[in-house]
Order: C-alpha cells, then structure tokens, then sequence
C-alpha cells in the first residue's frame, strides 16, 4: 500500500453469525474494521484478528466513513441507530442496513437517515453466514447509485454478487421479502411432505432424492411461470389448474388419513378452487397470483 | 425380430396427454398397442402411428398381458376396470395403474384385484407428458418385485428412470403424494412472492433469476434436513425457527401491507410459533414435522 492511499474502513454494528461473518471478510480482505455489538463478548475472535472492538455505538460510528448494520431486524436497528449520539455522530456518513425487514421499514430507515444528513442505502443478503467472503455470497442493494458505486470497492471484500437493485429505497427489502416466501414455503412443503412419507412408512432419507428432483425441475418452470403472469396470459395447456387442484385434494386426503395438519395445502387449494369457480378452470395456477392479491 | 420372438403387447387405457404421450411411447417402441378412451375420438392419431383403436374397454384389457391405466383419479380408474365385462375379461392378466391419487386407493385397488385374480402393479409418472419417452421421465412402481421384472421390459419402451420403490402397494403412491406436496406447495410460494414483488414494483420476470438462486439452495438443504428428521436432531445452528419466524412476520406485514392474502405463510408462522411455545426455539424449523403430526 503506497503511503498516498488510504486504507479503506469500515464499522460492522451487529456481531450475530452474519455480522461476524461480514466483518471477518472485511478483515481478510484488509480493511480497517471497527465492531461493536449491544451484548457484550462477541467481539474476542475478531479483535484477535485486528478488529477494533469500540465501547459503544456512537463511538463505533464516527470510526469509519461507512457503517454496515446486521442486526435482527429494523426495530433492532432502530433501538441502536436512533440514539442521539449515534444519529449525531452518522451525519454526512453512510449507512448500509444489511438487516432483514419489510419495503416499508426500509423506506422508514431512509427517511429518519434524510432528515438528520445521513446517507443511506438498504440492503438484503441472501445467502447464509458460511457463503460470506466466498463467490456463493449474493447481496442486494438498493438507494443512490452514486452512492453505491462510492462504497462498491469496500463491499467488494464481502465476496459474492453485488447487485444494484435501483434507487427505490425499498426495493432490496422486496425482492429480500419475495425471495424468502419462495424459500420458507418451499421448505415447509418439503417438512409437511416428509411428515407424510414418514407416516406412510417412508423415511425422509428415503424421499430426499426424489423432492431433489422436484427442486431441479423449478427453475425452468420458475421463469415460464414468471413471463405467464407478466403477459397475463396463465396458460393451462400442459396441467390445467383443475388437475392441480385435484392432486391438491389428494395431498390434503393422504395428509388428513394420518392425522396429519393439512391447513397450508387445504389454504392452497381454496386458491385454486376459487379461480375455478372464476370460470377460469382451464388456465394454470398461475392465475392464483389474481386471487390472492384483490380478495 | 425372429420368428420365436412374439412381438410385445400393451393396452392403455385413458387417452388425455399423458395417456397419448405413454401410447406413442410404447409404438415408438415397436410395443403393440391397443387403446381405448371413455370419450371417442382421442385416438386419431395414435391409430395413425399404428396403435389398435378397441371399441370397448373390455375388449381393451383382452387384446393384451399388459394394462396400463392412465386417467384422472382413482374414481375413474374405478369406473372403467370396475365394470364386471371389464374384471372378468382381466382375470390373469396384468394392470399397471399409473393414475394419480392417495396410498388409500392404490390399497383398494391392490385388494379389489386379488379378489378378481387379477395382478396388481401401482405406479406413479413424477415428470410431465413431453419427457415420456425421453431420458428425463421418472416413474415410481410399487407392488410384488416378480411382476415388477416381468413387464418391467416393456415398460422401459416409456423411457426414462423407473424405480420398483418396493412392495407395498401403496408406496408409489405415498411417494407421488409427497412429492407433489414438495412441488405444489414451492409453485404456490413462487406465486405469492410474485404477488408481493408486483405490488412493490417488481415484476415477475425481474424476480425470476433470483427466485432460481433459491430453488438452486434447496437440493442440498433437503438432503441436511431430511438426516436431520429422521436423527430428531432438529439442529437450529445456523437458523434456529426464532428466526425463521422473525422473517415469515415480515412475509406476511409485507404482504398485507399491499391486501395481498397471506393465508399461507400466517399457517407456516403459526407452526414455527406453536416449535417456539413448546420451548424448542433454538432448534431449527425441522422441528414442525413434530407440530404437524401430533396435533
């Protein structure tokens, strides 16, 4: 480092297995890294590998040009971000909230940040604490461009993909939101699949393999689906949302003969049912996506 | 062929996509083929390709060893095999039933074929009509082994993987209702988080490659869950359920913030909360199989 250049900082607020991932990568890759975290001793590794460990949040704060927060959600991050000190001591530095929460927390978060001179941008990662600092991590960004672009070259040390949603403040914390519902409901028809191999005397080692294959045909069916829904077209020539309901009713009989809670399935057949009983019998399920958002 | 060789021979019954995409995979084949469907008229052009259009279902089920049904459910396999020209003309033959519905009908099935000596194989097509024929389709069998090994060789003329699962009758069925639990329940998830993404200005087609980045995550993480069920471990390290439930509250705020239903993921969150309030909050979300059940 020629001594013209100024070693990059940055201040990680949140020491959770995601924070402390963040602000190892921003160790590994050199840069100058402050931490601070509302319950104390999470630090130690960290500090033991040149991290500064700051004595509270305001001080953490005025460290570094850049914050990066990862804390469990806004309200976390509100309780730490909107105390007078740390809001004093954030003005004409910049904030990027990597904390899990809705669109309209995030556009909360941004206007607090405007009206105490704080620059801000909302962000979402969207693979787990192991993947940061590797080319697996996947980041979302979203607020000021320019500001992005200034602060791409220390985000850079997280590894992974960076991608710039747009300026809409929100935006990161939607495809954040979308993207999990694809994930927890995918992951909770596969345990409530499981529940019901299991009770027919099929353990779930037995049915990975094959609900490996059902995730495998997804992603094709993923983007037809998506351009389907865009052009509102909802083709039902290859499986009519009549068949879809039919095997539907089978998943609910087979789950209910054992006893097993059937309501996330009986909830998604009444969505299938009811753009049936719409008339539109012979489009595919897709068209749920009318239902569900005008009741 | 020589002239000791006799020419294999097939009956399919039910002629909708996947009935024609069967048949026209057994002519491809040089499989002999007769077949028959409720409604006239679907045979055109199969008879075309050679296939023997039979005028009754009886006569169907006499001109082969080999019945393979395809229909919409077990109500109407029932409707045509249950027909005492039809059971009297089966006697000592074959059917394979590749209809879909739950373990509890292939079962009655099963039972209603001894009672008439007639052998019972049940099956389940996990792949949609274009793969039939093709590398990609999957079938899963169920019934005695030796039946099994003696048609297995001109079902192979349907292409694809095929797995005798075992002899339970109603194991390829409890299979099938599983793993379309697994695909239903995801392209339901899918189709809510295209609602929420609109709603926030997103359109599906943008979402899509990300949501694919997730479907992508899953074949691993069900092959860690699926050890982690049948151990009972419940492991919560990386994400224990409080967590998950954190983020399935921002699902559904998100959600209803835009009117948009979120039926789905308030069941899924109530599982999660029901693992918390038993006091197994650190476990990870493996532990709703419990939930779901012992009710």
């Amino acid at each position: 480092m020629s001594e013209h250049t100024v070693q990059p900082s940055v201040t990680v607020l949140g020491l959770g297995p995601m924070g402390r991932a963040l602000a190892g990568a921003f160790l590994d890759a050199g840069v100058r890294t402050t931490v601070w975290n509302r319950t104390p001793g999470r630090d130690a590794e960290l500090t033991g590998r040149g991290a500064v460990a700051a004595s509270s949040p305001e001080e953490a704060v005025a460290a570094s040009p850049l914050t990066v927060v990862c804390v469990v959600n806004y309200d976390a991050s509100d309780a730490v971000l909107r105390q007078d000190a740390v809001t004093a001591a954030l003005k004409g530095r910049t904030v990027v909230n990597l904390s899990a929460d809705t669109p309209g927390r995030a556009r909360d978060t941004d206007e607090w940040a405007g009206r105490h001179g704080i620059r801000y941008l909302d962000g979402a990662i969207m693979t787990p604490a192991p993947t940061i600092g590797t080319d697996d991590a996947v980041f979302l960004h979203s607020g000021p461009e320019e500001l992005y672009r200034e602060h791409r070259p220390v985000l850079a040390a997280l590894g992974g993909g960076h991608t710039h949603l747009g300026e809409e403040i929100g935006r990161a914390a939607a495809y954040d939101v979308a993207l999990l519902d694809v994930f927890w409901t995918a992951m909770a028809g596969y345990t409530h699949a499981i529940a019901v191999a299991r009770a027919e005397g099929v353990t779930a080692t037995e049915l990975a393999p094959f609900a490996q294959g059902i995730a495998a045909i997804l992603p094709p069916l993923f983007t037809e689906f998506a351009a389907d829904i865009d052009a509102g077209t909802y083709s039902g020539d290859l499986n009519p949302i009549t068949s879809a309901a039919s095997t539907m009713d089978h998943i609910v009989h087979a789950s209910e003969a054992h006893g097993i809670d059937a309501s996330v399935m009986r909830v998604i057949e009444g969505q299938a049912r009811r753009v049936i009983a719409r008339g539109h019998g012979g489009d595919g399920f897709s068209r749920v996506v009318e239902v569900i958002a005008h009741r």
